[in-house]
């Protein structure tokens, strides 16, 4: 009863399986391994992007502060949800990696920047002058950090403002196989058709050991892109271990059925959760990601029997004393089981 | 017949072993796994060093960064060797991490620093001048990049000198396992007890996935730190994996094993090709790595037959004509096996 | 009648003949002049701080930003208020400055933040979490950029606040001496026992040509404020001439005079504008700045005249149409005279 | 008799009046004023550049480091002599404004970089290899800092093969009108069309305050430079004191006078104390700088007259014992006068 974050979970099978199989003898370092070659045809043709530039890395943060630190200048600004990972969970890298751009919050509604907070923003700033920051990028986050995940419609009318003031547009998918899941499209509807630039395209959270690409749908900036993970020490030597992972997690869907499992178990625990008395969720739950409280006696049942997830801070005024109902993050992943699932929910109802 | 780098070498079945068994369910993620603190515990035995801080992170190049960059204020400098890996060969990522500290290059003599030319150039610092960048840190590696290893001896006059002038030590091991091999001393004698103040401890080139830890003894230093690696995007999510190729290492003097074979493939490989006419080394090889030359038709021969290794720069006018004696880099590495160096000393002699 | 910012108004006589005076023959440079030590020792007296380190610069934004960057590590936060200057009109120079420390935008009431809104920010923070930014430094500016002032006890209770939190606490004053004017106070009173440890003293909008003092309270870093200013470009090889101005301005209260004169010239703008049917001011006016609004046609009226002012964004829904009442920036210098002042409210006036 | 720095002296009354004729009334802030638009106008005609964009700022160091900063990116390298001001007298700053660009440091003869040895750093770079730095732009100074002068044919060498390897040319005058004058030839020839991209025009030794243009012979390249300099406070808000200054320096060819009779006056310097015993140049003096070296006795019985100039490090083992023969850097300015030059000749001489 592991919902603490789909980091805690295990590589898949086909995941390892690849690198073992990828121990055989030498191969090139530093990105010249034949699967990287591999990799990027796959990612190219998943997109539908035959130009596009794909490179590995391993950590989300770097993936997110690469790919802005090539679309913002020092002395612009990266527009995101206020509560986005890059704002609050990165300890600063997008402003390290940029060199000290700012990131600019933005509210919003159900977890997603509204097209009415980005204008409003947009309209503080005046073409030309000199005294303030720059309009740089946007980047926004499917699956969002809220557990939601903004529509095909709603990307590409974000996108289409950000177009209008040259911002360029950045999607930050931790979990993008999740929210393409959740929207039944393809990865080119959820990126370039709709406005995306450049995408942190995760594999880490779905199931592998430490694995995002990023994918530069301009190939002119790949260079530079090249250079800043290289300066980052983002490049791996034995980066053949990066490619088997990810060429193995593009091979016969894999992704795909990793994160289909993994939103299935997120709306089983939301089915099962649903009908106990005061549960509510906090934003809708669109994917494998859940924000939502009940009784305090349902955590302390839970908890004593194992679960484990994250507590949520803020109080619940329309559901009882804030003492009294508790929040949590709750997050399932490609390995969760339905009987987890049950055994949960059952010690949540008490 | 692969000498191009240790990075082109396959893991070693322990560390890959580790990795597997260390997919089991679930486990904290952002370094707070169980394993990590087995490695901490190995880490301060192996050093003697009861209070040390210990980090990992998967490339050499974070090690480094991060490393200089507790212990070099931006508008200090960085003294090192003239041909050091974080001076020619990280795309400048210690100015990256430092924000734009300064690298001396020093001379030397067989590839390593020499207290004269370092006792030079500080003779150029003047006292409280603000005009110039201030004395910050010093980083020796070894083995060399040159393949020469840094006496015990050479280290302490190194380091006491840098004392002297309030300039903190950082050791670049990339290859640490083989320079300790090759000195016959402890992790404490090549580190502390010579005064280095932090070390990145290699194990990617010596049989690892991608894995190397940073070893600070001042612990005040700590959380700078981990802030730092964080910000960086080099703090691993699923950093079990990380941990669990570590303690495979430092379990049964594994790394202690690969280093020596290592050394003994590299010995071997002298032994093997110094009895061709024409063949010299261009520094003294005393571990795993050699740059050498020899007649073109040798280069040819091997190559022909499958050889793989870096060509190296630089005529050499003692042993005929430039372009009929060629340069080269050979780095053996834990799976090197004596067929191979045979072989290809053979095709080298004709 | 331009009351468009105290930057657009002369150099007071003094000064200039400060200026002209410091041209005598050779001077020691980049700082080395014996009227810097004078000035120092000025300040120390006038801030009754004798162990203060102070250096000149001759920028708002420099001696913001080096100010700020002493005090705050590249992976902390500078909170500070949402439209202060720092935050909206030095082009990211914090940032800049800090190597990407975030600033966190604070709400607040009357132009200043409130102990309310400061303590439900820090409630975000948890201690000793490394994938959030750190707590660093507070900077309030006093003549805040509304126009109000904050009390001695409003600084006192903001700074307690951050002391418990380990937060430094920086103090913005570009407009200091009209502060300190409006609250009768010493400058002790306003900065270090108040609990401020850095100030950005300014002189250039109070009848300077282009100086502010940096007064550092703890000596300690002293050192690396000079380093920092050097590595900036902001030390001046001619210092002499920014070291006169300064003597000028601290002598025989000659500050205090000009700054009592452009407050004096804000009260009666207010005084002279207040009946005119449908004005209001947007925040107190507390020294000699004022946002305001009034109804176009004396805005037609007054610029038809040559009235030079900030138009200032934003509907004003309590006095009619949004397209009727227009808001404005009005502020007064040391060298505004009564008479333009009354013609100005005059032509609003109709 | 102070040849310590051009810096030391005083400003010539042309630009001090300027100044106080500015200060009349308002004055539109931060670039603004309309002395700036004659200002610009001014220098596009004396450099023969209609297009160039021009911008004031009060430091060479400022004026470097953002030029710099517009031409280098943060993983390139800027090369240029290994005693240059960017390189030994800047505490970092060019480091600091490009965010972590390395520094080449470049040997040569005379103190000025050889197309050889140029030739011999850049054989160093592999295109395209990622590992490494990459090459940004070439810095030049004239005068340099060894008051040498670079010929017309020197400089277009120089820049001929930077532009082959796509490499930017910047040059540092900060002398650059005594580098002019020495050259006999025009603005336009020691820069554009020599192969210059971006000029820091200094006036700051030559007789100002302190104001600094810099000269982008791409217009493209404006704007950047515009944020970077309000980004690092050196925009300034009473600007129109620059402007002044600037506006004086470049009437009736004041600067070429000014630049005239500071290289007299070190002609004369040299031309006074060469026929004295043991004397000797360590360098070709060819503008208002000259380092050179006599004896012992001779520096006491100047210094004991009051004489003030740095005493320079280094050996003269063709002069005499090294504690009998000492060094000097001895800098003449507009306002040296002959009696000043001969009375210390006399001294010199004994």
């Amino acid at each position: 009863m592991i919902f603490g974050s789909d980091n805690m979970a295990p590589v898949c099978p086909e995941a390892m399986n690849a690198i073992t199989r990828a121990n055989e003898g030498y191969a090139s370092s530093y990105g010249a391994d034949e699967a990287m070659q591999r990799v990027t045809a796959q990612i190219r043709s998943v997109f539908e992007a035959p130009d596009a530039a794909v490179y590995l890395v391993a950590t989300g943060t770097a993936a997110n502060s690469l790919a802005l630190a090539v679309y913002t200048a020092p002395w612009q600004t990266v527009f995101c949800y206020e509560k986005s990972h890059i704002a609050v969970d990165e300890c600063g890298a997008p402003e390290f990696y940029t060199n000290g751009a700012k990131l600019t919050n933005l509210g919003g509604t159900d977890g997603k920047i509204t097209p009415e907070v980005f204008k409003a923003q947009l309209a503080n700033y005046r073409k030309g002058d000199v005294h303030q920051v720059q309009m740089g990028s946007l980047s926004l986050t499917n699956v969002t950090e809220a557990g939601s995940v903004y529509t095909l419609d709603e990307i590409r009318t974000l996108t289409a403002i950000a177009k209008e003031n040259g911002i360029a547009c950045h999607l930050d998918g931790a979990r993008f196989a999740n929210a393409m899941v959740a929207l039944g499209c393809t990865p080119a509807d959820m990126t370039w058709k709709a406005g995306i630039d450049v995408v942190s395209f995760g594999g880490t959270k779905n199931g592998l050991m430490g694995v995002e690409a990023v994918v530069l749908f301009d190939p002119e900036k790949a260079w530079e892109f090249e250079l800043r993970r290289k300066r980052a020490g983002h490049l791996f030597s034995k980066h053949r271990f990066l490619s088997a992972q990810m060429e193995a997690y593009l091979t016969d869907d894999l992704w795909i059925r990793l994160a289909t499992q993994a939103n299935a178990a997120g709306a089983r625990l939301e089915e099962k959760l649903s009908p106990i008395e005061g549960f509510r969720t906090l934003y809708t739950r669109d994917a494998n990601l859940m924000y939502c409280g009940w009784h305090r006696a349902g955590h302390e049942r839970a908890k004593a029997a194992g679960a484990y997830y994250y507590d949520e801070p803020g109080g619940h005024p329309d559901s009882g004393p804030a003492d009294e109902f508790l929040n949590a993050r709750l997050v399932c992943n490609w390995s969760t089981t339905d009987a987890e699932i049950d055994r949960f929910a059952a010690l949540v109802r008490g």
